[in-house]
């Protein structure tokens, strides 16, 4: 099976498609001013533009796993993430708390999908 | 390759079967009075039913992520493990501590399977 | 598709090839003496000798997930870590702060490579 990596780094490549699995880098907002919702918000569009460049869409989400810093945000994000979704195709997933790289990142999302 | 989901709610589906790989949501205990050995056994009793309606079995574990909010517990959460799982058919697995959605969660196990 | 696993102990594979898709333990240095540089280092120089066990090597991890136990160390961790892998061939990765097993790890890595 082929492997196709984009946007490669030092440290990583934002999304790797092997045959019919594509796996994304955990992503953080670019914009890290608006919060929970805000980050979130920034974090979906750019999976968005991930999937669409490797041929996929978030109807074809096979899992995520979400990183909250402080977990008592749990119900911000999700509301953003419900929205979001397609609701007929809803992947699993799982939220735990953790801290992350750097200090001004609330969010950090982490997705398979089909192609 | 088609695409299966199972039990979706608004935010997630607690199985996805892409081709031949099932990926389950992070399961919780739903009861959670039994302490981290009771909710162990919770945890590992809905991934077999999970599993089974997947086509699948707990002899077919790909990897496991399991969460911990107090990686004190992990000789305690390993006891019930290590009598639930395939011995001759076992997971690649990685266990770290994490808060989890609701504090009355002292587990969370994040499975992938193959069908 | 077949499944095959290797070094197995009582509660997980060290790694677990289905179909074309490798699945590797968390790996944790086996000399902790180091600091977190020269853990990385041996737990990077486990994952080349299980993914050849496997028939793969570092150019064809897809994901990685890095646990540190204090984030702070990330600048350190990322410095082995860009010197390790593949440059054309880099992986998608999260990377994030969690307690792991045992105090004496820093450093936990776990990845999905294809075959």
């Amino acid at each position: 099976m082929t492997i196709t990596r984009r946007h490669l780094g030092p440290r990583m490549a934002q999304s790797v498609v092997h045959g019919d699995t594509i796996y994304l880098a955990g992503q953080v907002a670019t914009d890290t001013a608006g919060g929970v919702a805000g980050q979130t918000e920034s974090i979906l569009g750019r999976i968005d533009q991930l999937l669409a460049e490797c041929g996929s869409d978030k109807s074809k989400l096979l899992s995520a796993t979400i990183y909250l810093t402080d977990i008592a945000t749990f119900g911000e994000m999700n509301g953003v993430w419900e929205k979001w979704v397609d609701g007929k195709n809803v992947p699993a997933r799982t939220t735990v708390e953790a801290k992350l790289a750097a200090p001004q990142y609330l969010v950090e999302i982490t997705v398979i999908a089909a192609r």
